[in-house]
């Protein structure tokens, strides 16, 4: 059992290499192994392209009578933009298959493994299940939820604040805070902010402090109210890769026109109870159209509140800053007051030490 | 010089043996070396007792010519409790003496290494001295600024607070941080507390969850407004470990007299500005009547802020945990507000994983 833990850490690692191309996909790896030698190995590249199993089972000759095939995932049994999985595996006929865990998809959860044991090969399933699950976590979410993973980042002074009263949010956090957000938006699929934080920052919301693609970029205007001269209206590729929701009211006829006409991409959606756009309806129209299977949340008080209400933040980065200002706006300030008798919605998964600032990332406990 | 490392390293290793049981003393380590071998080690083992010098050359026959001795602090030149170090060291006739720091003592300060070069001792100073100064923060602090060192300790919520907007501030941090509070308390001389925190919390303010002994206990109360069933005022062991500062107002005569007869310690001292009782004079006294050198400040915002606008704050320990409550009591909303261009005054140390919360260590800046 051990040596299933050995291998599938190798088909892990595999997996891995593949973060920032394949998403609304899965992250999967594979290893072929023979006479406890590792002959080949394989993962999922990029977003429609060749599954990890095929990757790895196109660099062995012939069948795989006398093999062990390591997946990180269910292999699947639907014919998707590629033939399935299951079916390729039976055909090479392998003498065990061990999976880290059940494919969350509802049209392939479980119909791999028994294609596979129906057609006698053996099968171990839940080798490594929980670190599969964490690296997937942005794939099961998807699945289960039928909504990106939502990321929400922000940064707090020692005592909190996460901009001053008159909102000045600059200088908190350091340089290398800073680089370590660019890094974590060439990894995500957009980023989302609120109008106020447009109006206020005016952020570019791209990837500059290092090496890496642009994530698209998603602004919440229930009523228009952005800037004309923003950047987001405004920067050379913001055409493409910006969508930008209001409600669907008559008072926004005339401005979404406007907006399009300058070659802007705007949703009108319908409004929740407070006549604000339905952050619900944003979220599965990202999925579902735009194929944003993880989301980063950098807005203000008010978009970390509503989000917090709605229950849809699955993952929270906090950037903590030595700096000390007695009084400012807290991060989470307009949601209800919460009792501390309550369990944490939240639990600690790791922390970093980013020069002058704490790096904590919290994430759902349940 | 590299060998000088390794030797004084070990000489910092001894003098951290006696934490806890030489405030207000510094810690001190020595460490003999002949012929490339450790011949001696000895620290500083209590207040009042010999110096680690003294524990060392005590463990060695005869003189100390053909060695080096290394000494994390100065040698003392002055008559204290025991006899100069200095001298004894001109006396056994080392080749060599390597120090880690000058002792920032006035009385001593550069005399130590005058006296040994003065008698044909080659001395070097200021290996591993950024160590040193680490270590005896306390003691530095004590001697530069008349007062002891002081720890402001507090757990926030993910989102900043310290407590609710009721003053409720129990269900913050976790056990195992609760156990980390106790740790230190047994390891500072006094805790300091304000007598809202006497009203509001009730705290015992001792060493339960761990072994150890129980630090003093001061509560500034500039009215004496202590409700008279508080731990403070009854447990057992209060009447010897307690202190209360309040002002030296006529109002407060005849409650000082009603404390005095339970047997409690009470102080009044000069009040400011604010008609509270001068942090800065109890700071004065604690060090210098009381042999208080380090003092961890469990205040509640009110103290918080004003040690902080006072500027009496040395290193700063934080507990966060993964709650949101959206509002509640800042630590220091009591300051007048600070801008985020300011440069910080304090710096990031150390950050650990304490099961579900993240402790961080700050320190002065300058």
């Amino acid at each position: 059992m051990s040596s299933d833990n050995g291998y599938m850490k190798l088909a892990l690692e595999q997996a891995e290499l593949g973060r920032g191309n394949v998403s609304p996909n899965p992250l999967v790896g594979c290893i072929i192994v023979k006479d406890e030698k590792v002959i080949a190995s394989g993962y999922h590249k990029e977003f429609g392209g060749a599954h990890a199993e095929v990757d790895a089972i196109n660099k062995v000759n012939g069948d795989l009578v006398g093999c062990t095939v390591y997946v990180t995932l269910e292999p699947c049994t639907h014919h998707g933009k590629t033939p399935p999985c299951a079916d390729l595996l039976v055909e090479k006929k392998p003498d065990r298959v061990v999976i880290a865990m059940e494919d969350p998809n509802p049209i392939v959860k479980g119909n791999g493994v028994s294609t596979l044991r129906g057609n006698g090969i053996e099968v171990t399933v839940g080798i490594l299940e929980a670190e599969a699950k964490k690296l997937n976590r942005v794939f099961i979410t998807n699945m289960n939820k039928n909504r990106p993973f939502v990321t929400a980042k922000f940064a707090i002074t020692m005592d909190g604040f996460m901009a001053q009263r008159d909102h000045e949010s600059k200088w908190i956090s350091c340089e290398k805070s800073r680089i370590d957000v660019h890094k974590i938006r060439s990894e995500v699929d957009a980023i989302l902010v609120g109008s106020g934080t447009v109006r206020q920052d005016n952020p570019m919301l791209n990837v500059r402090l290092v090496e890496g693609r642009n994530p698209k970029r998603v602004a919440l205007a229930s009523h228009l109210q952005l800037p004309l001269n923003s950047h987001l209206l405004n920067d050379e590729d913001s055409k493409e890769s910006t969508l930008i929701y209001c409600t669907n009211e008559a008072q926004n006829i005339k401005l979404v026109d406007q907006f399009r006409d300058k070659g802007l991409k705007v949703k009108s959606i319908s409004k929740n109870s407070k006549g604000k756009v339905d952050s619900s309806l944003v979220l599965f129209d990202l999925l579902k159209e735009h194929q944003i299977g993880h989301l980063l949340l950098e807005g203000g008080s008010k978009l970390l509140s509503e989000f917090y209400e709605l229950d849809l933040i699955d993952e929270i980065i906090t950037y903590q800053s030595p700096k000390i200002i007695g009084q400012g706006l807290s991060p989470f300030e307009y949601i209800s007051p919460t009792k501390l008798t309550l369990e944490s919605r939240f639990q600690l998964d790791s922390i970093e030490k980013i020069d002058s600032d704490v790096k904590a990332i919290w994430t759902r406990s349940k």
